[in-house]
């Protein structure tokens, strides 16, 4: 087992025991946001006739020739069209039809004058503009064809491509799967959040912030409970996570005294391929993986914000790839520094930083006690600054690049227009 | 009622409409993401108790002054001290105590010596480094002290907040109500995504586009199915959906002869705004209101582009003002033309493109036909370009503003360290 390796060099194990998950079958509806798991092949023509464009007439273009506002052709209205009107009747010769947006165009006819270039008089319409042929006419097919591919494998599905799966008459659609993580905690000082926290007992909050994390990013959290500080107790309650994706542990991983995490995961099959991780936040980090069938473990450090700085860098990526994300990491941003930082070298900080725009730039300031166990200034921080492991000071007016965890930040102030 | 509007009118007089929605009350684990609506202030301490940062040894640095590698203090090692313990004994003078990291301080110690810088002997321990007061020591209240203001009244939830309100030993918090948006199609040619597609009949897509645009947005949708082209059906569908917070139709709203849908709006008592936007996609959008209950009422155009950009325009902002957003507009972005664009003056022109990045710039090209039927071009855009009303050409080379659609554009192909 490794120790006291690189963030890179963990994120990169990480990733590559990070497997695909497999398809499942959902409702469309429910297909929101997930990634496509099949070619999506259209077995329709859409639209699946020519139509109108617009209210108006359909007729032929070259019965229209030279009309004018001034020189008007007047053609018989033969009868009129709606939206799903079938077994149309074909459109005589120097004749026109009163059509709706969406109306199958009348055999016969190749255009649609609009009905603000057209006067209707009782069976008559004066039409008062030349039309060339196919102005407002949407051609069968001219969204999709028979056999086109129209959604590729590995798109994340939006709104519009819910609205092309119901209309190429698709009801159910092939997904990646989501990862299942199974979440656990540690520690006879720990209660659940409306439990008795007097003499020093505190909430395990670790498993709700990592719990919420897991659902922000499309994962489906598993809590198994607070494990006492017992081997029994936690073989346990890691046994009923082994069929997840992924476990994540968040305390009782570093080298403490009682800490008889490791051993417990080793009986259970675990590999663990490092521990210790030049960072700071969350130095404490452990990862193993199963020889066969088994989760990727995360063993996190037990303070709030180590565990949420460690889930941020490595979990999430790896949770995002397997199910099928390729974009893993969240934004970055180049940021001017509001004022100066300094630490020892050795370890690479993550600092919680506000932003705030100022001019063309955003500028970032910590958010206070940048200590492990200090969860106030992780809730006010807007992203993570990366202080690099051998710097020892950064000066009011450096640049600096920030992980952006509030996206809203990126949000318009206005529409743009 | 006013008609042919700019964009910029249309999005004032909705916003002026929109009402904030009421607080509710959920379990913390549902609030993810939600606005809060109260002043979130504690009724404990955080950490409740000086505790330990590290395993190592709990102290009074007096008596270790001078303490070095080569002149090592030797003390007594009096009692352990693991996280949960409580009854705590005070430390003798002149004496350690084992501690682990998260265990209380017992009384008298007034520093911690991580156990990299001691060695233990049997009942006894060497100090290695002389520590000074305070060192590793986490003291009460250091996060958060009783009566403080830990959460504003409109933040969004993060999943440090959902780790923060358990610590505080909330189970439950008061939140901004989600809109809920009655949606309804209108037309005989319209069946639903498993109904019988022939003879030129095609699916209602749009109820279900927008229902998965209310979805990730964090409002409710409520389908109302699909009307007929008859006044009675329209009404008793629209019925249904006036104890909505919105109402968003996507069809019969324009001039069309079968237009008795504001017939309807106006006999269940909807004040129409305005009808016509001067923008395309989009022209026959039209908004009205209830003079008193009801919801707001959206009649967006039939075409799927039409309905899906009018939505992100207008009934997007609207639905993330009334429940609670302050950040209403996607992210903009600056690009370059990847080719040249003409269009006739008058109107605002939403764009679909697509956007690469070259060297520093984002560039944007058009995803194909325009046509405010072809949904495939929004399915495969990422984001909507501005083409000013009374511009007519964007030569390749030029900047516009972006609208993004695909906020993954912005996702970090590397962490940044």
């Amino acid at each position: 087992m490794r120790t006291g390796i690189t963030p890179a060099e963990a994120l990169r194990i990480i990733l590559d025991h990070a497997p695909g998950l497999g398809a499942e079958t959902l409702a469309v509806p429910e297909a929101l946001g997930r990634i496509c798991a099949e070619a999506v092949v259209s077995a329709r023509r859409l639209p699946p006739l020519d139509n109108s464009a617009m209210d108006g007439f359909a007729l032929r273009a070259a019965d229209c020739r030279g009309a004018a506002a001034e020189r008007p052709v007047v053609l018989p209205v033969a009868f009129e069209v709606a939206a799903g009107d079938a077994g149309l009747r074909a459109l005589p010769a120097r004749s026109a039809a009163r059509i709706l947006t969406g109306a199958p165009l009348p055999a016969g006819a190749d255009t649609v004058v609009r009905q603000e270039d057209a006067l209707r008089r009782g069976d008559e319409v004066e039409i008062r503009a030349a039309p060339a042929p196919g102005d407002h006419v949407r051609r069968a097919g001219e969204d999709v064809r028979e056999g086109d591919l129209v959604i590729r494998p590995d798109t994340q599905l939006s709104p519009a491509h819910v609205g092309m799966l119901v209309s190429l008459g698709r009801s159910f659609v092939a997904v990646r799967q989501q990862p299942r993580v199974a979440i656990l905690s540690g520690g006879d000082e720990l209660v659940e959040p409306d439990g008795d926290a007097s003499g020093g007992r505190i909430v395990s909050s670790n498993s709700w912030s990592i719990a919420a994390e897991c659902r922000a990013l499309g994962a489906l959290p598993v809590y198994l409970g607070i494990a006492k500080d017992r081997p029994d107790d936690l073989e346990r309650r890691m046994r009923a996570g082994l069929h997840c994706d992924a476990l994540v542990s968040s305390a009782g991983v570093s080298v403490g005294d009682r800490d008889f995490v490791r051993g417990v995961f080793e009986k259970l099959g675990c590999r663990l391929l490092f521990h210790g991780v030049r960072m700071k936040p969350g130095y404490p980090l452990a990862f193993g993986v199963f020889e066969g069938r088994g989760p990727l473990v995360f063993g996190l450090p037990g303070n709030p914000v180590s565990a949420l700085v460690t889930f941020e860098q490595f979990v999430r990526p790896a949770l995002l790839r397997m199910a099928g994300h390729t974009r893993l990491f969240r934004p970055t941003l180049e940021v001017t520094l509001g004022e100066t930082l300094r630490k020892a070298p050795g370890r690479l900080h993550f600092v919680r930083v506000r932003l705030s725009r100022e001019g063309g730039r955003v500028v970032a300031h910590s958010t206070g006690n940048q200590s492990s166990g200090v969860l106030r200034s992780l809730c006010d921080a807007q992203g993570l600054l990366l202080f690099a492991a051998e710097a020892e000071e950064l000066r009011a007016g450096d640049t600096a690049t920030v992980q952006l965890l509030d996206t809203a930040f990126l949000a318009a102030e206005a529409p743009g227009f």
